[in-house]
């Protein structure tokens, strides 16, 4: 409809298509983006975000920081940098994944991106020949898909479990992979509080991939925007802890910690890597925001990071609880959900035989609306599942939400069993 | 050397060029930010560079504004933003265009981008397929180039006078490719105050582009960073301007208007060609800085920047005027320069059989660096031109590199004569 509407309102005599690449024809808008569209009209719990609540921000720290830096930094924090980023911030950067994650940051290079969701698509662009196998987790982060999907490579999809990516089901899909003489190019991760699925990568797993990866000889990509966001059970060190040779490039994101406003994330890796996605920045564009970079760097190098997180903690710990909590009390019997440590979402699995996709427009009719899951796996083959958001919206209404969904759920069973 | 020093750094067991795209083992860190590395160490009075002055820089107004962007909008400014970019500061840039450029924004969309180099990168995602003809200005912008490059096109340049480009020789050509069977996608022009010879096309071969574009069936890409900085003569409207049928994308940028650390750019343009910018754009990166944006809302809004833009223009008036005054004092005979009335940057021609590539190691001897002219040509055909900045540093300091400069090219006549 939207498209209609568009050659509408340019009814002029081009023949827009005619114009674009093969490869923009292809390109579809982001489903979930669409959705969320929808939604923004009438009485709808939406539980379909993805978005930090804005009473997590540090407004106070942040007005204190401008004030600093536009008094005392404006010529850097106004001006063109450098394509790697600013120093400063690239330093406390380094300091802090040591102290926090024991990464040693000495063999490790920082180059500061426009949200992790830029690396990707530098990663993509320096690592993706077309037909090159990139595996990811089924499900996975699904604007990391689009992001690689531009390049062309041919997906390789590993079913998670409570334990996130089964690693033994990559190893054997290896050893098949070699017998055909193929090789993988680089293992993409969310290895902690996975982004849809709520799960993380065990301590077991985590160092048996990166064995995989010298044994096998591909690189991993570990995108790690929920660490910092543990609401209970014991932090797990991220792969990149493990990774000796340089295979890891390690993604952060100052969306989760900071602000998402900010458009700021980091690449960690071997320099030879992180030089070559410098100059590929350069073409694209230029340098990250100085302005948020000089703000960024104050606030992990003066300590309002370490600060300030203890309290978006404890913000989200109870809507955490309430989701939970209201999905046990609501949901019939055969519906199936991940119970996530920390991070932002639950994977909810119903019955085979339903499609939440189909269900969701439904939803949205009784006053809810969630994420469908098929468009979070690269070969779109798993129809009942759905994304759960718990970070944006109160208590109350998380369960006021969980409650109409359920409503929906039980009446598709029904319908099923009929 | 930097590439050596990279292998020693990772010497670990990887042969790190074996994981790269083939498309990025041609990728070439850009020759300008190199050499300006260079540039940094020493007495050197560098008109190398293509920066804003600090000075120009509206900090106070900065200050305002954060404080008032932080006390009622933190929610919107911190928060993830649209893809398209933050509603008022669009709408606020359409009214500014129809004031400024009466240029009819009812039939035109406005996109908010991470700097121009962002647009640029994005028109060569959604238009170029490998092969594709773009023809660019000779000399034109050397990152729209390497922007561009990425998606392999055909380039083909047409040379400049000191009406912009010769739009005759490109009739020339499109007359030629038809007959071969051929089309142009776009035609890429910096229309004032170029970058980097500091010509501004005419206002007839405005005209006339538009009407070959019609005639011929390319779109034209109207890059322009520049046209608020004229310091003298009269101002021409946009290419965009007139154009009916919605072949122009223009593309605007806050780096000269307010501050480049923002990266804050914008692309208007036929709603459809948008659209699908738009969802390129949201794999790249989903959006652009919201707390820039809605800093750059007010700072259109609210009159800022009609009252800030005549200081600007104030600054950097006598700036143009030492360097031409200089070149007219130590220039030997068989030089030859652009005379600009505005933007950041002069052109200057030496007689033929200088390399200034060569050159300008000599250059940076004598304390005075420039950006060779060569990479500015789509085919590097051109060896005897180069760039020279008079934006950044003060008038004494221009007249005395221009003059030192001046040595350095009268010795290089000398021994081409001899």
């Amino acid at each position: 409809m939207e498209e209609k509407l568009m050659r509408k309102l340019g009814s002029g005599s081009l023949d827009f298509e005619s114009y674009f690449s093969e490869k923009a024809l292809d390109m579809k808008a982001s489903e979930v983006r669409e959705l969320l569209k929808l939604v923004e009209a009438g009485d709808v719990i939406s539980l379909a975000g993805g978005l930090p609540a804005p009473e997590t921000f540090p407004v106070e720290i942040i007005k204190e920081i401008t004030e600093d830096v536009l008094a005392h930094h404006a010529d850097k924090a106004l001006q063109y940098g450098t394509t790697k980023g600013f120093t400063p911030l690239r330093l406390a950067l380094a300091d802090w994944m040591k102290k926090r994650y024991d990464i040693p940051t000495s063999k490790v290079e920082i180059m500061i991106v426009a949200g992790s969701q830029q690396a990707l698509d530098l990663i993509g662009r320096v690592f993706i020949n077309p037909g090159d196998v990139v595996v990811v987790e089924g499900p996975t982060y699904l604007a990391a898909l689009n992001a690689f999907k531009y390049y062309d490579p041919e997906f390789i999809s590993i079913p998670m479990d409570d334990d996130g990516m089964r690693v033994d089901l990559l190893e054997e899909k290896l050893e098949e992979l070699r017998r055909q003489g193929k090789k993988v190019k680089f293992v993409y991760t969310v290895s902690t509080f996975q982004n849809p699925a709520g799960v993380t990568m065990s301590l077991e797993r985590r160092k048996r991939l990166v064995e995989l990866a010298s044994e096998y000889d591909f690189l991993i990509v570990e995108d790690n925007p929920y660490s910092e966001l543990r609401y209970s059970g014991e932090p797990v060190p991220p792969i990149k802890h493990f990774d000796d040779e340089g295979r890891v490039l390690y993604l952060g994101t100052f969306s989760k910690i900071f602000a998402p406003g900010l458009r700021l994330g980091w690449i960690a890796g071997e320099p030879h890597f992180i030089r070559k996605i410098e100059i590929a920045k350069q073409a694209v564009d230029l340098c990250a925001n100085t302005f948020g970079q000089v703000m960024a760097w104050k606030y992990v190098a003066d300590g309002h990071l370490d600060r300030h997180l203890p309290k978006v903690i404890e913000f989200y710990r109870p809507r955490r609880d309430a989701m939970l909590e209201a999905l046990e009390e609501y949901m019939p019997e055969g519906v199936k959900w991940t119970k996530p440590d920390g991070g932002m979402f639950i994977w909810v699995t119903l019955p085979e035989g339903i499609d939440t996709k189909l269900m969701a427009e439904k939803a949205i009719k009784k006053g809810v609306a969630y994420v469908p899951g098929e468009a979070f796996f690269a070969h779109r083959d798993v129809k009942n599942t759905m994304r759960l958001n718990f970070t944006y919206v109160p208590e109350e209404t998380i369960r006021e939400g969980v409650k109409r969904l359920a409503e929906v759920i039980e009446e598709e069973i029904r319908a099923l069993k009929a």
